[in-house]
């Protein structure tokens, strides 16, 4: 993309083309020098989309849901734009058409903007391309951006990082489940759904949870404050996706989240703090960068070489790292 | 430890006195300020133990392996240092003389260190505080260091980045497991070791990884270098540990490989690659701390506002926030 360029394709992503769309996420992806100026010409554009994490084990029915959402959102003429996160491919994206045979049902519609993201990537993957590609989306005029991602390890912290609100999914049976994963992905729920809820012990399921929600499993602080004291009450909402049961009743959940989130200022608090965590790493590989350009005496292999023969410590060395850098 | 204690700790530790090494280990756990000065007193007494490495999947007999260990080079005499990683735990060591508890048979040994340490600690865990206690054990005269850890998801990759010789450990009938951990931990290895080979299978899985070596699982290339090229052949070592059997051979074994390392130049490069990373993972953190000071205008959270409110994009905002950190 030539500099020039740039502009006329923000633009017609703004107007909400999809092939505008898919080349600037494209271009964020593969994190290449436009990255700034792609990053500048968005900013006055964003900031409006409700952006919608939804994570949970394998096979609860994650894309059955998205697919469900995008059609409610749908009926109600909203922009959808939909983040699928794949953490077992080391391969991201590809065009923007391409992906949405994934969801056949939406891939003639003009509303809808979906994109297969590796949570891999050269930087680090999800933490890395996911806010420039929702970013994309949201200057693009989508009203909810949905990031769908298997709640395994680390993306369900990141899915938090990123997310307005988190949609923690779980299956009927999944006590034990529920136990084990208390102590991450539970405590990440701003709203519980448990899917395939015509299945026996869906009952069992909503009751423990309603119950953990009661003791406060979210007295966890952090960034996350604890939204019970603040006025929201953690919902556990039952669906059956694939029929299309209690589908509405979750898109009035997750609104009635977003004017709690508008209302009660956390919306503002959550987005500050994502934003003050990217300035720092984009600075931070910044000076990683700067660090690996110096070469020489003082640069990283001659100071490695120093405190292997015992002549320098880490710390020094180090310093003398940091001394070789120039600033700004 | 006041300053002046420092080097006074120093020389005992360094003579094999266990309350001194034990302190000294407490010291950079705790990451305290004394971190550079222990670092600064510790480097010329450093770069002579021999890394070993432990690493499988739970229930493999890690513990037992690394208790024979330590038993077969006591009988020849050798200094060895244990750390044990624990994944599972967020908290971290206690006293050495506590953990000694851990292997009673070795506890009133002189000539053995022993420390518990937990995997996640508050500046990243085995990644931070490892290395750390690696020097002190080094320092005081450990002819090996054994660091026993679960081979679980990050923990094997900070392994290799940390031992000279990486040893894997498998039972019998891992066959499939053996497929699944592929891509990671089968990679990583520089032995491996097949435990409680007396029971049925273990000749299947003494075949099945001699076969994978001989098909070049190692062609990772990376900073591993390609040792099959290089004149070290993987080699695979049936042992039943609980009865000692196998354990001289073992011992023959992990020396041969630390003959290759030297004799190659292997084991420098190595080093010279972790001490690399080692600086500059602290002057990264370095410069988190300086950005984190930046306060009012230019600070994280002013600039973190005027990017919310589409002033300024993260990457303008970057450029601000490093302009004001200071040089060196």
């Amino acid at each position: 993309v030539r500099r020039l360029d740039l502009p006329i394709l923000v633009e017609r992503a703004r107007r909400g083309e999809q092939l505008a769309v898919a080349r600037l996420i494209s271009l964020v992806e593969n994190g290449g020098p436009e990255l700034p100026a792609v990053a500048a010409a968005l900013a006055p554009l964003t900031g409006r989309a409700h952006v919608i994490g939804l994570t949970g084990p394998p096979g609860v029915g994650k894309s059955t849901m998205t697919s469900e959402l995008v059609r409610q959102l749908r009926a109600q003429n909203r922009r959808v734009g939909v983040l699928a996160i794949d953490p077992s491919s080391p391969f991201s994206g590809g065009a923007l058409l391409g992906d949405r045979v994934r969801m056949s049902e939406h891939a003639t519609d003009d509303g809808v903007f979906i994109r297969s993201m590796a949570a891999r990537g050269h930087l680090g993957g999800l933490a890395w391309a996911t806010p420039h590609a929702l970013r994309v989306l949201d200057a693009a005029g989508c009203d909810v951006v949905l990031i769908e991602t298997v709640g395994v390890g680390q993306s369900e912290v990141e899915i938090v990082a990123l997310a307005d609100t988190t949609v923690v999914l779980l299956a009927p049976g999944a006590g034990d489940g529920i136990q084990a994963a208390k102590a991450g992905v539970l405590e990440v729920a701003d709203v519980f759904v448990v899917n395939k809820a015509d299945r026996d012990g869906a009952d069992q399921t909503v009751r423990d949870l309603r119950r953990m929600v009661t003791l406060g499993v979210r007295a966890d602080g952090g960034t996350r404050g604890a939204p019970t004291d603040a006025g929201w009450r953690i919902p556990v909402q039952r669906t059956v996706a694939v029929r299309g049961e209690g589908m509405a009743q979750l898109v009035a959940v997750l609104d009635a989240h977003r004017r709690w989130l508008d209302g009660s200022g956390e919306r503002e608090r959550r987005r500050l703090v994502r934003a003050g965590s990217e300035i720092q790493a984009i600075a931070l590989e910044r000076v990683r960068a700067r660090l690996d350009q110096v070469r020489g005496a003082g640069g990283v292999p001659e100071l490695a070489s120093r405190v292997l023969a015992g002549e320098l410590d880490p710390y020094r060395a180090a310093d003398e790292l940091m001394a070789r850098i120039e600033p700004g």
